[in-house]
C-alpha cells in the first residue's frame, strides 16, 4: 500500500508499539510481539511493558510516555480494564492508529459496551485511526508485517481478506498455508469501534498489492457508505463477500455472538447485487472464487469450451453450465476441423469435446492448441480422470504451456487425489485454478463472467422526471399537521397524480344518482368503491364494485355495496363511494412498494399481485435511488418475468410504463424523507399501459 | 457377498478366465491381470492367449476351449472384433459370467450398437451374466478382487459403488485413496447391455458387506424395475446417487457420450424420490454423504447442537441449518445448568454453544459431555478454528472419546489446513466425519435425518375406490372405435363420473329456451358454455358465461356466447351450449395431470391452475399408483401449499377432496392403459370440497 493510500498508518506504519508486551509466553502480548518478530518485519519495534527491560532481544519502555518517538501504530493487548489508560497515553505519545486485541466490550453485554464508547470517542477526539477492539490484529505481506495473534503467516500473493470473525481470519490462515494460495493483507475487523468495513474496503480497493478482496460480514455498520464506496471499488476489482446471519437462526446466532441486530437480509442482498459485490453462500465457494479471480483474466462471454478425457464429468460439467447460465458453445469450422484432424474417429468433437480415456499428454495439448485459437470460445476448462492411460503431469504441463499463449481464461479440474495431486500442486502453482470437481470450476467462471459484465455494463443513467414537488408537499404536511400517519386514498391519489402517475379519474360521491352523474360525465365503465376513514380494507365489506357500464349497473352497485357495508359494519361511518374510470380490463396486476431499511435507506420492490408472489418469494428488491438499468433489471428479475412478456402467444405488457413509475417512486422517496412507505397496489399493466388503481401511503415526521 | 447372493458370479467368482490377457504392459489385457494378481486375488486365474506359453508367472491357455475346468467369470480385453468369437468360446467352456471391458459398441454409432445387441442376445441364450461392454471392470475388496484396468485398489470399508461412467470411477478410486474412506465393491456398468443398474442395486442391497450404496448414471434403462428394486433397498440401507444429464445442455452431452436417450426429468425426480434414493447435485455431496452414513449412526430428529470456539462459523453453522431443515434447538435446562458451570462467563451457553476462542481441549470435552446427555438433542456437530490456544490433537481426542459413549451421530468442522491436520486425520480415522466447512456437515446430517424419516415412515396405505369400470370402458371403446384421440368434453365428464369425481351436472342444450328450463331443472347459479367439437379451446371464441343467476342472465349469456361463436368462428359447427351447476364461487383453482413416460409408467403432476405455475415450475410430480402418503405429499410439496392451506386469515380448503380426486386418477391409470393423458384443469376447491369443472383425456390403441 502507498504511505499516502488510505488507513497507511494501519497497514504501513514504520515504527509499532506494543503496549502489554510480555516477557510470558502463554500470554497473548508475548504471541503478538513474537509474530511481529519472527514475520521478519523491518520498521521499529517498541515493546510496552511496566517492568521495562528487554523483551524477545528488544529494549522495553515502561510506559507509552517514555517512547523515544512516537510510533505510527499502537497495539493494546492489556486486561480490558488498562486498556482505555493506554489508548490515552498512546494518545498522548502521539501515536497515529490504534489497534486493539483485547476483548470483552461490546460483544460482552452493557459495560463492555460503554468502554467500547468511550474508546471510540477518544479516538475521535484525538483523531486515531482504531482497529478493534476484539480483533485478531492485521497482516501486511507487502512489509512482512504479521501484527496478529494468529500463527501463521501466509505466502505473499494479490487477495486482501477482512473478516468480521477473528477466528475465521486463523482459519483461513491455516487454509491458506497449505493450498500454495497467496495473500496480500488480512484484517480482522473485530468490534469495528473505529475502522469500519466500508473503510477497510477503500483502502483496499486504492491498494495496488491488492487484485481481489474477499471479505466475510455478519453486520453493516452504515449501509449507505458501504454500498457507495463498495460501488467503487467493484469497478476495479472483484469483491467477494459471504455475508453471514441471513437467516432466522443465523439472525439470532449473530445478535447473540456480536450484540449486533442482523439488518433487513433484501436491503442488503440489494445494496451487494448494487454495487456489484459478488455475494457467495459459503466458506468454500469464496475461496473458489478468490482463487480464480487472482490467478485468470475474465471471460468475454459465456461460451465455455470443455475439453474431457471422459464422459461422465462431461456431462456434469453441462449440467453445471446450464444451472450457471454459460454456454457450450459449439466450436469454429475452422477448430471442428483442427479437432477432426488431431482426434481420434471415436472422440466428440463438439462441445463437451471428449478425447476418451485413452488421451494421453500429447492429445490434450492438439486440443487445447485448437480450442485455444477459437474465436467463439471465451474460455476453457480442461478435465481430467485418471484413466489408466493418463499421463498426469504431463498434461498439466500441456494446460500450463497453452495457458502461457492464451489471452483467454483457462481452469482445470483434475478429479481424484494421490495419482493426480502432482499435476493438481503444477497447475495451482502456474497460476490455473485447478478443482477436484468440474462443478465449482464452472461456478467460478460464471462469477468471472458476471463481473466482466458487470465492469462493463452501461453508465447508469440517471432520470429525473417531472413532478409537481409543491403539491405533493402541500398534501404531506396538512397530514402531518393533523396528525395523520396514513394518508387518505384522495391525498395519497393526490400525490400520485403531482407525481404524473397514471391515475384513474375519481371523485367522492354521497348518492348514487351523484355516481351516475360522476360516471357519465368521466365515461363508461367505471368503478365504484365504498369510501370510509374506518375500513383498512375495502375487502373486509366487500366493497367493490368493478367495470359497470350502465346507469342501472351502477346504481344497482351502489345499493348491493352501502347495504353490505352497513350490514357488516353497522360501526363505522361512510363517507360515500368512489367513482372512477376503469383501468385496463384485461390487464396483468403488479405491485410496487418501497419502505425504508435502517441501514440502507429505501428500498424499493416489485413483483406480481396477489398472494402468490409472496408466498413463493418471487419479489424482486433494489435500492433507491434507481438508475435506468435498475428499474429494467427490477422487473425482470423477478421469476414471474415470463408472465409480463407474454407466455402462450399472450402480448407482452408496456414495461416502459412500470419502469416510469419505478423511477417516479425512487424519485418521491428521494424527495420525501417523511414518507415512511407507500405501496402501488395493484397496478393493471397491459400492451398499451399502466394504470395505478391504488395507493396507500405512510407518512411520518423526519 | 454370500456365494448364494445375486450376482456372485460377478462378485465372488472362485475363478478367473482373462481372454485377451497379454505380455506387453501397455496393452490392457496386461493391466487388468496385472491387476488381478497384485491385488491378492486367491481364486484361480486362467490367462488366455493364442500364443500359450507363460504371462506374469501364469501359464496361459491358446483359448477357452483348453481350459482345465470351466471359469466362474471370463473377462474380456480384446480388440471389438474378436469379443463375440471370445464370448461364444466361453460359452462353451460353460462360463457364469463375462465381463467385456472392449468399448467401441453402442456409444460409437451403429455397427457398434449392432454388435452389443448380438452379444447380449447371446448373453441371454446362454444364461450367461454379462457385464459391459465398454467397463472398467469391477472390485470387491472382501476377497482382494481388483479385476479392473484402474491402478488403485481402495481400502476395505462398507461403501459401495456403481457407475455408469468408468473414467469417473478411475477418479473416486484415487480420491478414496487419500481420504482414509472404505469400499466394500466397485462396479462400471458400461454400456449395460446386460447386467443393469437394477441388478446392481439389489446385489448391493443383499450384500452384507455393503452399508451405504452411492452410484453414478446418466439414463436408466428399465425405469418401473430400477424403482421398484430400489424402493426395497432402501428400506435396508441408504442408496446415494448423483443423476447426471438433468438440464438440457446436460442431456445434449450425455446422448452424444452414450447414444442413450435422457429419460423425463420430472419422471425420473419422481421415481427417485418414490425409491426414498437421496438425490445428490454434485460429486462432492456424493462423498460428503457417503462419509457420512458410513461412519454414524442416523439422527432421530432434527435438532442440531453446534459447539463452536468462534462466532463466525457457527453463524454460518445456524445459516445452513435453516436452509437445511434443521433446528438448533436450546438444549435442555439440566444441559444449560452444567453448560453455565463448566464455560466462562462470556461464552454463549445457548445453540451454538460458543466457548470462546481462548477454548482448550477439555472446555471442549465438558461442553460435549453435557451435550452428549441432553435428551433434547438429536446430533451434534463440532467446529474448531486454529486459533492460538486452540489444541488441534487433544480436542480431536475428546470428540472421539465421547462419541464412543454417545449414540448421537457426531461431526466435525475442523477448519484450516496444516495446522488442523493431524486433528482431522484422526477424527477420519476414528470414523468422525471431518469437513473443511460447517456447511456441508449440516447438509450431510440432514440428508441423514430425511433418511431416518423414510425408514420410519408409515406403512404404505393403497386405497382403492369405487368406480364403474364398465361404464368408463364402454365410452373409451366406443371413442377409439371411431377414431377419437381426444374424448369429446360429455364423454370425458362421463368416464370422471364413473370415478365418481365430484364433476357438475351437465347438459347439452341447443335453445336458450332448453337452457333456461335446464337451469331451473338444475338449480341457480348455473355456467353456460360453448360446444362444439371443431373448438380446441372455447377461450378462442369467448364462449364461457359463469355464475348466471336468472332466467334473463341465462338468455342473455346464451345470445351473447352463440353470436359470438358465430362471428370469430363462422366456419365451425355449433352443437349448442352446455349447461352446468356452478361450483364454488371463490374457490382457489388447482390442477392435475396425467401422462405416461416411456421409462417410468404414468406420471401424474398436481399444481395451483393459471400460468404462473408453470411459469415458475411450481409443479410436483408423482410415479402412479399412488400410496396414501404420496397424495398428502404431492399436495404439500409445491411452494404455493401456504395458498391451500390458507394465508393472512384466509380458509384453509379441503386438502383431502383433492387427495381422494389424485387417488382416484391414480387407478385411471391403472385401470386404463388406454388413457394416454388426461387433464382436470381447474379443479375449483374451498374449505367445503373439490369441484372438477373441465377434464381432457387423450386416449389410443395399447
Amino acid at each position: 500500500m502507498h504511505p499516502d493510500a488510505h488507513l497507511s498508518e494501519l497497514f504501513s506504519p514504520a515504527s509499532i508499539a506494543v503496549v502489554g508486551a510480555s516477557r510470558s509466553p502463554i500470554k497473548l502480548g508475548h504471541v503478538l510481539l513474537s509474530n511481529l518478530i519472527s514475520g521478519g518485519y523491518r520498521g521499529t519495534i517498541f515493546p510496552v511493558n511496566p517492568a521495562g527491560g528487554e523483551i524477545l532481544g528488544l529494549t522495553a519502555y515502561p510506559t507509552a510516555a517514555d517512547l523515544p518517538r512516537p510510533p505510527d501504530l499502537g497495539i493494546i493487548v492489556l486486561p480490558r480494564e488498562q486498556v482505555l489508560q493506554a489508548m490515552r497515553e498512546l494518545a498522548d505519545a502521539h501515536v497515529d492508529a490504534v489497534c486493539v486485541i483485547t476483548a470483552g466490550f461490546r460483544e460482552t453485554g452493557r459495560d463492555g459496551f460503554e468502554l467500547e464508547m468511550e474508546m471510540a470517542e477518544l479516538a475521535r477526539r484525538r483523531n486515531i485511526t482504531l482497529l478493534g477492539p476484539n480483533t485478531l490484529g492485521l497482516i501486511n505481506t507487502g512489509i512482512d508485517l504479521n501484527a496478529t495473534i494468529a500463527q501463521a503467516m501466509p505466502a505473499k500473493g494479490s487477495i486482501s481478506f477482512f473478516s468480521q470473525s477473528g477466528a475465521l481470519c486463523a482459519a483461513i490462515l491455516d487454509w491458506a498455508d497449505g493450498e500454495s494460495i497467496g495473500f496480500s493483507k488480512f484484517i480482522s475487523l473485530g468490534n469495528k469501534a473505529g475502522v469500519s468495513e466500508a473503510d477497510v474496503l477503500e483502502a483496499l480497493g486504492d491498494d495496488p498489492d491488492t487484485k481481489v478482496i474477499i471479505g466475510y460480514l455478519e453486520s453493516v455498520e452504515d449501509g449507505r457508505k458501504f454500498q457507495s464506496r463498495a460501488r467503487l471499488v467493484t469497478e476495479k476489482k472483484p469483491v467477494i463477500m459471504i455475508k453471514a446471519g441471513t437467516t432466522p437462526a443465523g439472525a439470532r446466532a449473530t445478535s447473540s455472538h456480536t450484540g449486533a441486530m442482523a439488518g433487513n437480509v433484501e436491503a442488503a442482498t440489494a445494496a451487494f447485487k448494487q454495487a456489484g459485490i459478488i455475494r457467495v453462500e459459503s466458506l468454500e465457494e469464496l475461496f473458489d472464487l478468490a482463487r480464480a479471480f487472482a490467478a485468470q483474466p475474465l471471460p468475454e462471454g459465456p461460451n465455455l469450451t470443455v475439453v474431457t478425457n471422459s464422459g461422465g464429468p462431461g456431462i456434469l460439467a453441462a449440467d453445471a453450465c446450464e444451472d450457471a447460465g454459460l454456454n457450450l458453445a459449439r466450436p469454429s469450422l475452422a477448430t471442428l476441423e483442427k479437432l477432426t484432424e488431431a482426434l481420434p474417429p471415436f472422440a466428440s468433437i463438439y462441445n463437451p469435446i471428449d478425447i476418451i480415456g485413452d488421451a494421453k499428454a500429447e492429445r490434450y495439448r492438439a486440443t487445447l492448441e485448437a480450442v485455444a485459437e477459437d474465436e467463439l470460445t471465451h474460455a476453457i476448462l480442461v478435465l481430467l480422470t485418471p484413466t489408466a492411460s493418463a499421463e498426469i503431469v504431463e498434461t498439466a504441463q500441456a494446460v500450463i504451456d497453452v495457458a502461457k499463449t492464451c489471452a483467454k481464461p483457462i481452469f482445470a479440474s483434475f478429479m481424484g487425489d494421490e495419482r493426480i495431486g502432482p499435476g493438481r500442486d503444477m497447475l495451482l502453482k502456474a497460476g490455473i485454478p485447478c478443482y477436484g470437481y468440474p462443478e465449482p470450476a464452472v461456478r467460478a467462471i460464471s462469477a468471472m463472467l458476471a463481473h466482466y459484465r458487470w465492469k462493463n455494463r452501461p453508465y447508469p443513467v440517471e432520470v429525473c422526471f417531472r413532478r409537481d414537488k409543491g403539491r405533493a408537499e402541500r398534501t404531506i404536511e396538512n397530514a402531518l399537521n393533523i396528525g395523520l400517519t396514513e394518508l387518505p386514498f384522495a391525498d395519497a391519489m393526490d400525490i400520485a397524480a403531482a407525481y404524473e402517475l397514471p391515475v384513474p379519474e375519481t371523485r367522492l360521491v354521497r348518492t348514487s344518482e351523484q355516481a351516475v352523474r360522476a360516471a357519465k360525465k368521466m365515461g363508461y365503465p367505471v368503478a365504484l368503491k365504498i369510501e370510509s376513514p374506518h375500513l383498512s380494507s375495502r375487502g373486509e365489506v366487500d366493497g367493490v364494485a368493478l367495470d359497470l357500464h350502465t346507469p342501472r349497473e351502477v346504481r344497482d352497485a351502489w345499493l348491493a355495496i352501502t347495504a353490505r357495508a352497513q350490514r357488516k359494519r353497522p360501526d363505522i361511518y361512510i363517507a360515500g363511494c368512489l367513482v372512477q374510470t376503469m383501468g385496463p380490463v384485461k390487464a396483468r396486476e403488479v405491485v410496487i412498494r418501497f419502505t425504508r431499511d435502517p441501514q440502507f435507506g429505501p428500498l424499493i420492490s416489485f413483483c406480481m399481485a396477489g398472494p402468490s408472489a409472496e408466498v413463493l418469494g418471487d419479489v424482486s428488491y433494489r435500492l433507491a435511488p434507481l438508475a435506468l438499468h435498475d428499474v429494467q433489471d427490477i422487473v425482470r428479475e423477478i421469476r414471474s418475468f415470463p408472465l409480463l412478456r407474454g407466455v402462450r402467444g399472450g402480448e407482452p405488457v408496456n414495461l416502459t410504463a412500470i419502469e416510469d413509475i419505478l423511477l417516479s417512486m425512487s424519485q418521491m422517496a428521494d424527495d420525501f424523507p417523511e414518507i415512511r412507505e407507500a405501496e402501488l397496489n395493484p397496478i393493471l399493466v397491459d400492451a398499451e399501459g399502466a394504470f395505478v388503481t391504488d395507493m396507500r401511503i405512510t407518512v411520518g415526521p423526519i
